[in-house]
């Protein structure tokens, strides 16, 4: 694990890691923001709650951190928050477009060629990279949450139903809250895992939701009400799926708020306070 | 003026603007941020305190707004930020590299050609765009302040010692405090005054403060001390400028810090607060 740099902020490190990726096959970058009571002397060291924070289409490990706004309170409140890659990198694999491959690995394991060899981002986060992550910093491993925007809302939903022994609290802004209705999904998941649309079901949030039942205390959803991509989103089928399935939900809608970083960084500063209570 | 985008954010709207501008010559941009004070209905809108925020090489009209998380506080206090371009943009008058010609200005009226034409950045921030902003957003035009970071320290160090009666308080991170005593000022004016070194003094913040004396109650200034740049930014000569013209100055040596925004986003918080209570 090679250390690309580390800025001091807000008293604590945003930091940005590269390391050879043995579930993607090739080199992935990641970022940390440690906060100040993670970086403490030896003896003295805390352990963290952390948030993995997935992101959107065409995002990268740094996009999070430049624009998202969040070190002030996760310094006030004590988080670690790790931001992955949205796909792996390289000449391999290259997409026709920009919502598929680079930038958009849709957090899952893809099953059909071009893709198979190295596009496994599903395995990568919630297996080795949170691994690497929780051997590496200041990590309380009984108290880690997941996030994400867009595609990374669709994916932190998706993980967390997928693995609530890994992630004990869930929050997303405007998530792909059921990608088999929508375009953006349709075509993801044709190209990685195939036509047999069975399968698809089980990387959908809405479907996983309906299907595994109530898994977390709260989500809390935040919505832009002028959103530019609404109609790819489907958050009505979110909560039906939530109220269908016993899951509390807090989906809050905002009137005015577009899709990109000004909306969520309006509301991050609670999504991390919602976390921090969650992992109490 | 042309509106090029909005996107609310934390109940304001930060918005991009085009305009053409006489004084330039050419198109020029320009970043405002809202707050939600300067966006209610007729009648009961409020005038508020507005800032001028100076970028450094390199930065354009979105880089404040994109990284240096000022809006929130910017809401709460309901001030105004007005974020320039770093210079003129286009074909014309290129430079050699990017510490010269377009993204570095400098804040001055360029005499020597090629320069001549269009870098007249110092007339279009204190007059034509001060007074475009004045007359098309609630501006208090009482309550007006300006800062900047690194070459943008500079122009707001100079502009508002140059204009204190635009100008009713001023901070900076970071600044070139004596650009006729490094590299980058030395280069910049050279090219945009002229050999003529006697031109160069009423150009640089720290000889200014020492001829004009006290004009501003208190200035802040935030420096950190691994910034990798510390050596171009002399940050000596402006603390004793201050001191010989009895201009109090705040300056705060911050271990660890670098010289980019996410040192910026650490005390870009304080600034708003320092700028609201010098303009009460």
């Amino acid at each position: 694990m090679k250390q690309l740099s580390s800025n001091r902020c807000f008293n604590g490190e945003q930091r940005i890691y590269e390391h050879e990726s043995s579930t993607i096959g090739l080199p992935m970058k990641f970022g940390v923001y440690l906060p100040p009571q993670a970086l403490k002397g030896e003896g003295e060291l805390k352990q963290c709650k952390t948030l993995f924070y997935l992101a959107g289409l065409t995002c990268t490990e740094e996009t999070f951190a430049i624009k998202a706004h969040a070190q002030a309170m996760a310094a006030e409140l004590g988080i670690i928050i790790v931001t992955p890659d949205t796909s792996p990198r390289g000449d391999t694999a290259q997409g026709d477009h920009w919502d598929i491959g680079q930038g958009a690995g849709f957090y899952i394991d893809a099953t059909q060629a071009p893709w198979t060899p190295h596009f496994k981002m599903e395995s990568y986060i919630a297996q080795e990279l949170y691994e690497l992550v929780k051997t590496s910093f200041p990590v309380d491993p009984a108290r880690i949450g997941i996030f994400g925007h867009s595609m990374g809302g669709h994916g932190a939903l998706t993980l967390a139903f997928k693995y609530p022994k890994l992630y004990r609290s869930v929050s997303a802004f405007a998530p792909i809250a059921a990608p088999v209705d929508c375009a953006w999904g349709q075509k993801a998941f044709s190209q990685y895992l195939g036509n047999n649309q069975d399968e698809w079901a089980g990387h959908d949030a809405s479907r996983l939701i309906a299907q595994k039942g109530k898994q977390f205390d709260s989500i809390l959803v935040d919505q832009g009400m002028s959103d530019q991509f609404l109609n790819q989103l489907c958050i009505d089928q979110l909560e039906m799926a939530c109220q269908q399935a016993g899951q509390p939900l807090t989906l809050r809608c905002h009137a005015g708020y577009d899709h990109g970083y000004y909306f969520i960084q309006s509301f991050v500063q609670d999504h991390l306070k919602f976390h921090a209570g969650q992992l109490q």
